[in-house]
């Protein structure tokens, strides 16, 4: 029947640590007996000229199909003109919204209990419209891109996110005191959705009393939802008070649906190779993906699974101060499940 | 002698709270017997069309005339069209470098202990540049404005300061990985000063991953210099660290040596006038003032009696969980005098 039919999912194993850890997933994937069938794709080792990109034409056209995939570390090729490869995976598969869940992980101490802060960020425009240029020798310009589409678009997914996921409150985060034409923009179809969900408390925060209030209080906050570069800020800082990139999962929504889960710490070449990295963001990363696909019994099994190693304390990586491999890491989680 | 004749500052005491912490800086200030004599102006009521602000002319000229200055929290008239007065005495006064300094004040705990850092932010161009525009309905732009000149000054600020101030460390902040030629220029302007001060240290940071790593770390960082929206979010981000912005001191620096220290917390409407605002963040600001005079003595003998006697814990105001009034709190550091 259909229903067991296995659901493909698009797999980017990436660059340095990547193919460890994604090795990771899909044990946990395997052990917990999750309908997946992966289909991997690599970073090309040149420009494919369909895509203008070290990444494969099929390999978007992968996740385009099944709608799903999941992504590790990649590392641009260093040189001039070549374009952030997740910057690429944006563009090119239309990924409008960021969403990165952070949460303080029982049993893993740091200066702050009981995060838990959604992060909603716009992923298309803003900072990010690559649009610069020189005036005159010594005066450069850049250019911040706010749209009406766009900012209602990620407003939307954020509001809707928070109903369906029981989140409170809606907070729009924004420097409209000072960029009053782009940000204001941003606040006004933030506002405008937030009508259509009476229920949602709405309330706006200027971006430099948000970081002080994020660190003096993160429990003040519940989704909070941004333009581009306020959340690339701000969804690293959120991960620093739970312990960093290596534990936040991340999961880009794109038009149509797509939904391409990440980890988004780097590719720690150093590490790479030596059974040492640490699989939990891209595992959480991977949980994202299941909930995406509705399957939430699975997901909440890894993850009680992932959040149950962690806490134990038997096994931890050595950036969390233990001294587990990462494959001795992953056995214990299948042990969990 | 000219040694004695008294130096003369502008004070400009502010809204709201302002004219009580105010009078807790002149208190203080004749306790220790500092030889300044204050020029006090207030904000007009109506618009001076000498500067088109609320700002009066003479005020402005009262600042330029002494080269020092002290201000309390203005609150900008609400309405359109009005520019915030902080802005317009950036602008009017040249205020092109804004340093805060940021220290864990002992016996005041919060997460984080011996915090130490200092941010200087370029104060007059960046996205601060006040150039927007509908380009065509629904979507709107923001110009963010680099110049070489502005970015030298600033970083050659930063070193001088680094040099002069015992500091061993400059980072200069950035996402130079998006913004290329804005952010890219900035950071090629840091790197050539740099080269004149082969004694400090100089990094470049991304600033997603500098906020991670403040909220991880804040020891990781020393002198920090950054475009005007980055020390925007990030001094505030180093305040919340050590309690927030009623404890931490600022002080612009103008062209031609012009120092306006100001406290950049808000003007506290609701509290104003009941004798429970913390006068902190404006002394320690005067104190910074008298720094810049290189009243050094003074400076020392003020800054320890503020520390002092919040670490010793019997006088503090209610923000930071006392429950003593303005008074008595400025009347037992005038008693460790
Ligand atoms: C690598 C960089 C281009 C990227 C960004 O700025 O968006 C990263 O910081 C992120 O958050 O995914
Ligand atoms: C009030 C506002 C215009 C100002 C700024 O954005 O610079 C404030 O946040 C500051 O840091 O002084």
């Amino acid at each position: 029947s259909s229903a067991t039919a296995p659901i493909r999912a698009t797999l980017f194993p990436g660059d340095g640590i990547g193919p460890e850890i994604a090795e990771s997933v899909k044990q946990v994937f395997r052990t917990a007996e999750v309908p997946i069938e992966w289909e991997e794709h690599y970073v090309g080792d040149q420009i494919d000229p369909r895509t203008q990109s070290f990444l494969t034409w099929e390999s978007l056209e992968s996740v385009r199909k099944n709608g799903v995939g999941l992504k590790g570390p990649m590392a641009t090729p260093i040189g001039k003109g070549h374009r952030s490869l997740n910057l690429t995976l944006r563009k090119e598969l239309n990924l409008y919204a960021n969403v990165r869940p952070c949460y303080s992980l029982p049993g893993y101490k740091t200066r702050y209990d009981n995060v838990n802060l959604i992060t909603i960020r716009e992923n298309t425009e803003g900072e990010y419209s690559g649009l610069e240029h020189q005036v005159v020798r010594g005066v450069v310009e850049s250019l911040k891109i706010i749209t009406r589409q766009a900012s209602l678009r990620v407003a939307e997914y954020a509001f809707h996110y928070a109903k369906t996921h029981g989140r409170e409150r809606v907070s729009a985060i924004h420097k409209a005191n000072i960029m009053q034409k782009t940000d204001g923009l941003f606040l006004k179809c933030c506002h405008e959705v937030a009508e259509k969900y009476p229920e949602i408390t709405y309330e706006e925060v200027v971006i430099d009393n948000c970081c002080m209030m994020l660190v003096k209080n993160p429990a003040l906050f519940d989704v909070l939802v941004m333009p581009n570069l306020y959340g690339d800020i701000i969804s690293d800082l959120c991960a620093g008070l739970i312990g960093g990139l290596g534990l936040t999962p991340s999961c880009n929504i794109g038009e149509g649906g797509i939904a391409l889960a990440e980890a988004v710490h780097g590719s720690a070449p150093d590490i790479a190779g030596k059974n040492l990295a640490n699989p939990t963001a891209l595992l959480l990363s991977a949980v994202t993906m299941l909930r995406h696909l509705n399957l939430h019994d699975k997901a909440d099994r890894i993850q009680n699974a992932i959040l149950s190693t962690i806490s134990e304390g038997k096994y931890r990586t050595a950036d969390l101060g233990g001294s587990s491999t990462t494959t001795d890491f992953t056995k214990a989680i299948c042990d969990h499940l």
